[in-house]
């Protein structure tokens, strides 16, 4: 077996907030001291990540001045360029800040919504600079409890009219960035827009440029509707819409747990990685996870190790299933690659389709084999095949 | 107080298997008798109704002869004209019988997709003979248990494969037919394609004609996955996808209850009511649900009763909850109406945008007034206002 | 229509976290001022409630000296006089404080749990001195992200020494107090000792003194684990637990929303208050809510008369439903009171039982009439009848 | 590695219903065809089980004459004696027959309560004649879908008046018989009787003889609840209360799957299997699982055959962990031995609990290493270590 060390070519990817995150939430405070960003950069190196990504008030505190924050984007690029690690990917934080209470974007208020797109515009500027490619937005605060108090009609008009300015601010400066929306059903709002990735990529196709958006799904917030994450990514992919993607650990529809990912639905991480690793998809493999208040600081980085390593495992397992003779005679009996066949033979016609006939009960009775197939899965998936 | 008798302007209509339905399930036997399709015309007619609606097997026995099934239609459309009820929509039973044991047009076995492209044409000449207007199509077979025993992708090609055949089809004879999706998320498969509003829409819009094919959403699935039914029916509005609608009752994220419309969530069946009176949704207000094993053949009819007077209850409420000058000025003070103006003005810029400031901390403290106009939509809801 | 005013005679109290709730949680900083807990005991008893209740350190600031104690205590001791307002009710923060993020009673760390105690039993003795009757515990943080980091064996003997410890505390003392268990299925913590009202009372008739502890049931939190809050209380009732209980409202299984009562399952609330007022329980009506973050201190307070206010609208409602003389004609016919007839006649032996025959094709037939029967009550909770 | 041939010490048994199930519900029709009693028996055998189980009607047709069943009886019996296959478990099918659509025990008609009892007494001649240990007694159809419809005190009066009932009927007839409730929260009806583990041990203790009855919980059914199926199990046993158990696969809150054990939540089944086997638990280890629609009777007994597989994986690795003194040195870092230690010690007293004093923020500070140690869980669980 392989000791699952990651290296940079693997793609493994940290948000600043989640190795940072200090513990706080609705019923306890801050357990965990503030990191300095110059040493997470360090340590994420070590433990042999590639990048590093950030919403603009994790390096930037928002009350810091100009020159401050200049200092500390100066460090901080210091830091990126000795230790060569990069920042795929950069996001607005629309979200803490007591002004975004009904949300950015689509807050009641017109000026926080005019508030919301400075602040974006402003970290667009940023994470050009760093040389970003994707700039992730994630509306958690647009989103309602209270149906009368918001017109969601009117919200997807504002949610539209923002990307559609913010598309044309990229392209008018003429940066090399896309959009990846990041879909939520809900927490903190009630209820949030866009809450699963079929209704973002439906959104999307109503933007002026809709090929400069695509996802960011991340694996709890579908999870948090019941939904199967693989099933949403393998159809983001078919859209072309996984620009980027969160992976963590979330145990079933409650809060968002943000556990480390393999900590959650084990069975959903395999065919996760599975279908990752065949797809041809080339993105950042980014760990958007909450350490528990249990841990402390060591425990933080042993969980954003096991991020790493727990991806290689399922990508080495996902590999030999792939590679196995008897899996794919297993999928050969399932008719899994019969549902390549399009339905309609080439050049056929419907009449010709409606003169056929089959032997009703005879198909009927047809069995499908799943359970075999699926239990090779599982005996990959357990190491003990 | 109204008496809340519905007229044929209200556009009420059932599904035949609705109130057709004799209660059997996993766990138990059917408890009520087969009833005669031409009684159900007269007795939703006598109860207020305007249409109703069929999957081909419902009306017409899988095994009957073209003998039969002739006459079954001529006697069913006899009854229709005397009566005066209309068929809105018809669907198809892809799901009963067990040759779709692995789906209809996903299974993995092509000639199973190629049968049920063909029962769904056939059936498709029938709606455009009795003047249906909407076809809809619940795939809830097409689905897996087990990931590595369908390829979503290929899945997606197929279900587009399907459509694109059955538009064609449509063109083709020149029908003034639409289809409708209804998406699910699971149940009777573990997972099914197309899992909610989002991911349909999504869907279509990959499809050669994406404006033949809209939605049938259903109160209860959406709400299976925990998502607010009434913001996806907005959704679906602002896409212009709204094309039929499944008015039932659930009760949380469970197995699909199917209740009357008004036994569920009470809440979301008033939102949903002001919504769709005020949207200009001017289709059928189609009901698609199950009367508990409890009740005999009264009780069936009961609850259809039922689900009409709910409906008309929560207009009128909703009619007078957005009349009164009151609520009205709750939702000036909670700028419930602000979201509508732009957020850039006409003709500004970036710049000019990007010029402008707020006093943040100011407008953070700004409250939104919610709590009121909540409370007075409740009020109006309980009859208390 | 009455005005729906409250009077202390309703028993209304307030939690002062509840009313004193800043809006801070994971995602989002506070919005909203800390309050003076003199002002909260004025302002509540302005609104009609007859009692406030709180956790220490909700009170007492953690870090305050024993002067500074005894001053807090005393001001707010008079404001309780003068005011006429009560504290029905005290509980302990064993939640907030880094010190218990691995719990309090259960924590793997000894001293902590020794502490815990400690904490609790400082605080009976307050509670005691303000004559509360009941102390509420919820150990929210007592629970596991990952199974093999918590022995529930153990944990569950922990949790019952500790409840032997504090009733023996309470019985050395004299105090006229029952302590009531708080179960919440998850969060803050993935998985919570104790989850439903099930397994609350399964766990109190293993301590020394089953009597002397209850439970303090909450709507969301039952409904964060899908179940009818109303037959949870209604088996609680059964068992003779019902000690206390927390009002408030849930839309579903998600994060705990703590909404105001009323805005969350409407069904639910009318048949909850339908079966309180029935039932002879005669205990504080408690609220624990927690105010969206979009309100200001006026949205809070709207929120807190609204709590009340449909508390006494669902009871108006309750009322006029048990008295209408056609509902209990179809109770009567929905053979609602044949349930509690004993299955065995009196006297009756089981050879009796076993000599009986019944038609059973002729009972399956019958039908139950409950359509009906829950019409009559979803038409008094809409006011139309 | 081993083979994972399973062996009747195992222990292993399946319900004739789970092997023997058709692959109808409520959207489907039967898809496999009637097995022959009998060639399961055999077939069970070959696979490995020791134990086959069975409701009244499963086994004996509802329809049948005395000498009908007198002969099937005799036949199965046969079966088993030159199988040496046992029966360890008996149930009653107190659903399937519309006579119980409001339920057994509980149903609002005394006369089908009556009925149920006598269904099950006789049963429970034939339970005790084949040699059964443990009676599984699941109310399925206890519950209601409309709270007006059913008074839940009176339903528990009537669910321990019949439980008294048929302990006093096996104490009369002196047979050596344990009852074991299956708790279920909903499905078939919406909200059932006991529908966690917690509600069933609770009510047990009401019963005159609550030593006769414990619990038969099924993996799917608390999932179905969001709770964790592990620590269910573990107060279970807390309780003393773990009679028998239903192992099958579950994947999160929808309708019931019970999909083949090792196909659902594999970090529960894991854990599970670990608690199982190091708790003591000496009884059956019965899977009651229903094979997808897709599959074949291959496929059934395919899943049949990996039901125990995986659980004689999941036992060898939980060995292995368990044994690893790397694993037992983290569960010393992460303080989980230490919960087992009594929060007082020997001979103290409260007052001095209370006379110590801690430095809180050191012990704050305090991280618990909880991550290493379920990472070398996870590791153990894929196979990788």
């Amino acid at each position: 077996m392989s000791n699952y060390q990651p290296t940079p070519e693997d793609r493994f990817s940290f948000g600043l907030w989640t190795v940072g995150w200090r513990g706080h939430n609705t019923f306890g405070k801050a357990v965990r001291p503030q990191l300095d960003p110059v040493d997470v950069v360090w340590k994420l190196r070590e433990l042999g990540a590639y990048g590093i990504t950030f919403h603009d008030d994790d390096l930037l505190p928002p009350d810091s001045t100009p020159a401050e924050r200049d200092a500390i984007i100066k460090r901080f690029t210091r830091a990126l360029e000795e230790s060569g690690m990069t920042v795929p990917m950069v996001t607005t934080d629309l979200f803490s800040h007591p002004v975004f209470r009904d949300g950015g974007f689509t807050s009641n208020s017109r000026d926080v919504r005019r508030y919301a797109l400075r602040k974006v515009m402003r970290n667009i500027d940023r994470a050009a600079e760093l040389g970003a490619r994707t700039y992730v937005c994630w509306g958690g605060m647009d989103g309602a409890e209270y149906e009368p108090a918001k017109n969601i009609s009117a919200a997807l008009d504002r949610l539209r009219e923002a990307f559609n300015i913010l598309c044309e601010y990229v392209r008018s400066k003429g940066y090399n960035l896309r959009f990846a929306l990041e879909p939520k059903p809900n927490e903190p709002r009630g209820d949030i827009l866009l809450p699963t990735i079929g209704h973002a990529i439906a959104f999307i196709n109503e933007l002026d440029h809709p090929e400069m958006v695509g996802l960011n799904p991340e694996v709890g917030h579908e999870q948090m509707a019941g939904l199967n994450f693989t099933h949403g990514i393998a159809q983001a992919l078919w859209h072309g819409k996984l620009f980027h993607i969160d992976l963590n650990g979330q145990r079933g529809i409650k809060y968002d747990q943000d556990l480390r990912f393999g900590a959650g639905d084990v069975r959903d991480a395999f065919f996760l990685v599975n279908l990752l690793e065949s797809s041809g998809y080339d993105g950042p493999r980014h760990f958007d996870f909450k350490t528990p208040r249990t841990e402390d600081v060591d425990g933080v980085w042993e969980a954003a190790r096991n991020c790493m390593r727990n991806y290689l495992i399922f990508k080495e397992k996902a590999e030999a299933f792939r590679a196995d003779p008897e899996v794919r005679e297993a999928m050969e009996a399932a008719r899994v690659f019969e549902l390549e066949q399009s339905t309609l033979a080439e050049g056929e016609t419907l009449d010709d389709l409606l003169a056929e006939d089959i032997n009703l009960d005879e198909v009927a009775q047809r069995g499908y084999h799943f359970e075999r197939l699926d239990q090779l899965a599982l005996d990959y998936l357990l190491g003990v095949r």
